[in-house]
C-alpha cells in the first residue's frame, strides 16, 4: 500500500495538504487500493527479432562507424581523456575514433546491475539484469487536463504530478521534471524543482545535466535530503541522470559535462540517443539502432574512463517519423522492433537498457492507449529495466496529461500483475475442485474459489466493467472522464513522504543560499 | 489494396451501391490505402508462462479429467461412436470417459495445419503452423456507432459489418454474424445471413451449429457460391464452424451435432470451451487452462472418430471474471497468460489454436484500446493462429461497435506490419548513410533514405500524427469520431466481391426455395 510509510508522524511540509476536505471523504475509503511496492522481473524470453548473426551485424556496423567516422566530444576535458587513453582525435579537435577492441575492454568495467538508494532506501530500485521499473514523464513543456485544457507548464501543475508520482506504487522513481515549471526563472528552477522532489517523494530521482550548477546543486540536494556524508553519497548510486546525443554523431557540452560529473561521484548516467529513424538517424531500423549504439557506448566509454565501475546504462529512444511531415512517432510497430533490438544489443553488450512508454496522440483516448499499449509491450517483450515516461506522457513528450497519467498506471499495474509467475501446483490445476462443482455446476461458491478469489485476480482502478445499462446509469463516462475524478481524488488524499523537519530545513537553507548566489547563470 | 478484384465486371448484385454519392468522391481517393492481403506470419518465438513440466501438469490434470471425471455428450449419435470406440459411459448415459492412450492416439489424426478454401480461391486461409488469420468480432446481440447509439441487431448493420470484414484486407475471413439480426425471424435468419456474406466478399465463412436445418444450409449455400460438386467441396475445407462446451464439461446437442456434419463432410470445427476462471472453470489459470484442454480434447476425439483427418482447432476463450460481480472481463493479465499457456497446451498436442480480440469496454475508448491491445498481444505472443472477434467487439461481446471495427483494424495492421521481419543486410546497416550524413547532419535528403521512405515504416490511416495545435484547428477531433467518419467513406466507396449472376440466382433459388419449406423449425 501506497500508505505504508505515511504512518510517519515527522511531516513538517504538508504543504497544500487539503485538510478541510478531508471531512468530505470520510467513509470513502482511499481513491484506490493498489498492489504493493515491488519491483518487477522478468522471468519469460525477451522476443528477439534479430538473430545471433543479425546482432553481430548491428555490432559490427556500430563498431566500423566509432573506428572509421567516429563521434563528436564537444568538450575539451572529455577529449583530453579520450586523447589520454589513445583514442585518436581527428583535425577538427572534437571527433574522436575509437577501436572496437579498446570500447569493448572499456565496458566491461561498467556493471551489468546496480542499485540506486534514495533516501528511503525500502525504496531502493535495482537496474539491470531481468529487473523492470517505472518513472514518470519527463521534460514536456505543457500539461493538460480536462478541466484546464493544455497550459504551458507551472511549478503547481509540476507538483500534482509529483504527488501522483509518489502515490502510484507501479512507478519505481521520479525522471526528470514532469512537466517544465515555465513561471520559475530558469536560474532557480531546478532548485525549487528538486526540493519540491525531494520533499514529496522518497523515491530515487533524476538530475539533469544542463551545466556544472545545475548538476552540482541536484547532487547536493540528493546528499542532504539523504541525510549523508559526502564519502556516503559517493559509495554506491544515489539519483541519476539522463544525456542525449545531439544525433547524429555528436555530444554536446552541457550532458557531457553533467555525466562526468556523475560519473565522478560514482552516480548513474542513462545514455538516450536521440536517433528517430528517417530524420537523425537512417532509415532503416538496423541502421538506426547501429546508430545509436555507437553514440551510446562512445559516452559509456568516456564515463568509464572517467570512473572505472561507474554505473551507466544503454539507452534506445529510436522510433519512426512520419515521412509525410518528419514528426517523430511512437508506439509504432518500428518502435516495437527497435526497442527489441536495443534490448538484444544491450544484453550483448552486458548494459542495462532503458527504453520509454511514449506515444504520439493528443488526447487520452484510444490512440493514446494503443500506441502506449504498443509502447508498454516493446519495453516488457525487449526486457527493458528502465521503463522511462511510464505515465503522463502525450504529444510526442511535448505535453503532461494529468488522465493519460491515470491510464498509464492502469496499464502499468495490469502489466506489472501480467510478470508475476503463474501456479501450476497440484491445487492449481484443480482436478479435485473439478470433480466437487461437476457438469452443469459452477465455482463461484467453492471452497476452491472461495479461498483464492480474493488475490486471484488483478482488479483494476479505472476499468469499468460493469454492464452496458450500469454504465450508461452512470451517465456513460469516458476512461478519461473516470481518470478525471480518480486524480481529483489522489490530489485529496495525498500524504507526503515522511522527512525529518532538520532535513527539510537543511534542504531550504541550501536552496534560499544558492538563490542568492544568483542559481544557475542564464543570460536573461 | 482490397479493389484487386474489384475490377470485375460481374457484378450483378451491388446492392445498396450508394452510386449517386460516388460524384461527391471524385478527387478524394480512397478511404484509406491499405497494406496488401497476405497471411502473417509469427517469426518470433512464442511467450510461454509455463515450463515444460508446467505443460506436463497441465496435460496431467487434462487427461485426469477426461479419465477420472468424464465429459457430458448431449446427443446419442456421439455416445455411440464414443462407446463402439471403446470409452467408458457412465451410469448417466451421458457422461464418457476416456483413456488418455486413447485420446493421444486419436489426436495424432487432426492436422496441425490445414488450408480453407473460400469461392476465390486467392482468398484461401492456412490455419495452424506459425500462421495468424484474423476475423471480425461475431454473434453480437447489439451494435453501436456514434449516430445511432445502441441498438438491437438489425440485417441492415449486419450487412454494414460484413462490408467492413470484406473490406479491410487485414481481416482474413468472415466469423459468425457480427451482430445478430434481430429483425429477421430465426426460422430464416440463417438464409438471410449466409447470402449476404456469400454475395458481398469472397472471403472464408463460419457457420452456427445450431440444429440440423442451419448447418445444412449453410453448407449447401457454400458448395452453390463456390461453383462446387459435392464432391469437391468434400475434398478441402471450405468453411468452418466453431463449437462451445456448456463448462464445466459439457457438450450440448446442437452444437454436436453441426460439429460432427461438419467432420463428415472434412470441414473444420473450432472447439471453444467457455472457461471463465472463477465461474465456469477454476479460479486458478491452470485449473481453468486443464478443463479447457479437457473440454475441447474430448469433442475433437470425436470428430476425429466420425471421420479421421478431419480438421480441428483447439479453441481457447479462457478469461477470468470480476470477482465482484461476476461478469466477464477481458483483456486482463489472466487473459494474456491464459492465451499463452493455451499457446503451449496447443503446441503439445499439435493442433491449431484460436483465441480472441476481446475487451469489456463499453465505449471504444482507452479502456477498449488497452484491453483489445492485451489481448492482441496475447494472441501474437501466444502463437495463435486463428484471431477471431479481432474488429468490432465492444461489452464482452454484446455489442459491435462500428468505430471499434476501424480502430481495431488499426491495430490489426500496426500488428500485422510488426510481424514482417526486420532487415540486416550491409544496406539496411547503413555505415555508408551515416558516413555521407556525418555528425549535426539529417537524412531527410539522402539517397539511402529516398530509396526507401515510400515502403520503411508503416503508416497509419486512423492515427493522428499531428502536432497539437493542427489537431485542434482540425477540430479536437478524438479517435472515436476520426473512425466515425471513416466508417462513413469506406460505406460509400464499398464494392462487393465479384460473383457470377449464375451463382447469386442458385443462391436466390436455394434460398427462396428454403424459405418456402420453413427454413430451420422454432416454436415461435
Amino acid at each position: 500500500m501506497t500508505q505504508d510509510t505515511a504512518a510517519d508522524t515527522a511531516k513538517p511540509n504538508r504543504r497544500r495538504r487539503s485538510g478541510g476536505r478531508a471531512g468530505n471523504m470520510r467513509g470513502r475509503g482511499p481513491a484506490i487500493v493498489q498492489p504493493s511496492w515491488h519491483l518487477p522481473e522478468y522471468l519469460d524470453n525477451p522476443i528477439e527479432p534479430l538473430t545471433g548473426e543479425g546482432v553481430e551485424k548491428v555490432h559490427d556496423a556500430a563498431m566500423r562507424i566509432l573506428e572509421e567516422i567516429g563521434i563528436q566530444f564537444l568538450h575539451d576535458d572529455a577529449i583530453a581523456i579520450l586523447r589520454r587513453e589513445g583514442c585518436t582525435i581527428m583535425a577538427d579537435g572534437v571527433t574522436v575514433r575509437m577501436g572496437r577492441d579498446f570500447v569493448m575492454e572499456k565496458i566491461t568495467t561498467c556493471p551489468s546491475r546496480f542499485t540506486i538508494t534514495p533516501r528511503n532506501p525500502d525504496k531502493a530500485i535495482e537496474i539491470g539484469g531481468n529487473r523492470a521499473v517505472f518513472g514518470q514523464v519527463g521534460s514536456p513543456p505543457n500539461y493538460s487536463n480536462l478541466d484546464e485544457g493544455r497550459r504551458t507548464g507551472t511549478m503547481k501543475a509540476f507538483t500534482d504530478l509529483i504527488k501522483f508520482t509518489h502515490y502510484f506504487d507501479c512507478i519505481h522513481f521520479q525522471s526528470g521534471y514532469p512537466v517544465e515549471p515555465i513561471d520559475v526563472h530558469p536560474s532557480i528552477r531546478h532548485l525549487d524543482s528538486i526540493r519540491t522532489k525531494m520533499v514529496l517523494s522518497d523515491k530515487v530521482s533524476h538530475a539533469y545535466s544542463l551545466g556544472v550548477e545545475r548538476i552540482e546543486d541536484a547532487i547536493e540536494m540528493v546528499r542532504i535530503a539523504g541525510g549523508l556524508t559526502d564519502e556516503a553519497f559517493d559509495a554506491t548510486p544515489r539519483m541519476f541522470t539522463n544525456i542525449n546525443s545531439t544525433s547524429p554523431l555528436k555530444h554536446d557540452w552541457p550532458m557531457l559535462d553533467g555525466a562526468m560529473r556523475m560519473a565522478a561521484r560514482n552516480q548513474p548516467t542513462v545514455v538516450s540517443p536521440f536517433t528517430l529513424a528517417g530524420a537523425m538517424a537512417p532509415v532503416t531500423l538496423a541502421g538506426a539502432i547501429a546508430q545509436q549504439t555507437a553514440e551510446g557506448l562512445a559516452a559509456i566509454v568516456l564515463l568509464q574512463c572517467v570512473r572505472p565501475g561507474s554505473p551507466a546504462v544503454y539507452g534506445s529512444f529510436t522510433s519512426n517519423v512520419d515521412m509525410k511531415t518528419g514528426a517523430p512517432a511512437f508506439g509504432t510497430p518500428e518502435y516495437v522492433r527497435a526497442t527489441q533490438m536495443s534490448g538484444q544489443m544491450a544484453r550483448f553488450y552486458g548494459l542495462p537498457l532503458r527504453a520509454s512508454n511514449a506515444c504520439a496522440a493528443n488526447f487520452p483516448d484510444a490512440q493514446a492507449a494503443w500506441e502506449s499499449g504498443n509502447s508498454l509491450w516493446a519495453c516488457t517483450t525487449g526486457g527493458v529495466n528502465m521503463i522511462y515516461h511510464s505515465a503522463g506522457w502525450l504529444e510526442g513528450g511535448l505535453c503532461a496529461s494529468y488522465e493519460k497519467f491515470m491510464i498509464d498506471c492502469e496499464m502499468l499495474q495490469q502489466m506489472q500483475h501480467y510478470l508475476k509467475p503463474v501456479g501450476v501446483t497440484d491445487a492449481d490445476c484443480a482436478v479435485a475442485a473439478i470433480e466437487d462443482v461437476g457438469a452443469g455446476g459452477h465455482f463461484f461458491g467453492t471452497p476452491h474459489t472461495q479461498d483464492r478469489y480474493e488475490t486471484a485476480f488483478y482488479s483494476p482502478f479505472l476499468s469499468d466493467w460493469s454492464n452496458f445499462e450500469n454504465w450508461e446509469d452512470n451517465g456513460s463516462q469516458r476512461t478519461e472522464e473516470r481518470a478525471n475524478r480518480l486524480w481529483k481524488r489522489i490530489l485529496e488524499e495525498f500524504e507526503p513522504a515522511p522527512i525529518d523537519a532538520a532535513i527539510v530545513d537543511e534542504l531550504d537553507a541550501f536552496v534560499a543560499k544558492r538563490k542568492e548566489e544568483g542559481g544557475a547563470p542564464t543570460d536573461f
